[in-house]
């Protein structure tokens, strides 16, 4: 069976953060991966569900948790448009997840590398392997896509 | 109104923690306060759901959030009896939660001052006000008292 690239994970899960622009919120998206085949979709979804927790990550993960019956995610990968916050590095930490691929860096939220450095962290059960700038160029231009046009409609208004 | 003091809503928490200890799950709970009333309460059922994102915070936020049908808990505040995760420390701090109180701290994953040093990270969009120490003992004894009786039963069985 052909194996499939990280870029092409990626593009599946810019499709995901496509949802969420359309829904009018930031456009994150992401998907879950087992066995070369995709398990879990999720797209950022805060404001239509007035829910904090539902970030894309947090999405796709509790459906795969569903799907697999179980709360680890053992020998699953996540490709992610954007570097993931606090909520969502505990969350896939804790439910060894072995790797996380990401697209753009998050410099105000970031908890790979941006606002924490997940690695320097002690005593933790498990360090997924984490590999970012996957697509960077295009997951970071959706989201400054989303925020010109969100822009230009409030100066139309003003 | 009588305004209730921390240690009345801890021993709240205290009372969800059980909860969780009767279904055989880490004994960890919460709830959450707005204008000195429980408006949601959770307990830790990661085994039972078998969703790794089912702390008893995050089941009590995701319970707030639908009661004030807003993603955001501006006002309230959370009593919780173990120092929150990183996972459940990102979902407490952009719901713009006002102060969280909680009990016995945990040095393995404690996302305050435990793994990680919560007031140290820069450009977060919200810092609550964070006690710790609050019914300590009891918070504390109520886990202990669990993995006792977890290793017991185990014995028994070998």
């Amino acid at each position: 069976m052909k194996k499939f690239t990280p870029e092409y994970f990626m593009s599946l899960a810019i499709k995901e953060a496509q949802k969420a622009a359309f829904k009018d919120e930031v456009p994150i998206g992401c998907v879950i991966v087992k066995d070369n085949k995709v398990i879990s979709r999720g797209h950022n979804n805060r404001e239509n569900k007035k829910d904090v927790t539902s970030h894309a990550e947090m999405e796709a993960i509790r459906k795969a948790n569903k799907k697999l019956n179980n709360w680890r995610l053992i020998d699953c990968d996540i490709y992610i448009t954007l570097e993931p916050c606090l909520m969502c590095m505990g969350a896939l930490y804790q439910s060894h997840i072995n790797t996380i691929y990401y697209g753009a860096s998050d410099p105000k939220g970031g908890a790979v590398h941006s606002s924490i450095e997940f690695s320097k962290i002690n005593n933790l059960n498990h360090y997924p392997n984490i590999i970012g700038g996957i697509l960077e160029e295009e997951c970071s231009q959706i989201i400054k896509n989303y925020f010109k046009n969100k822009r230009t409609k409030l100066i139309k208004i003003l």
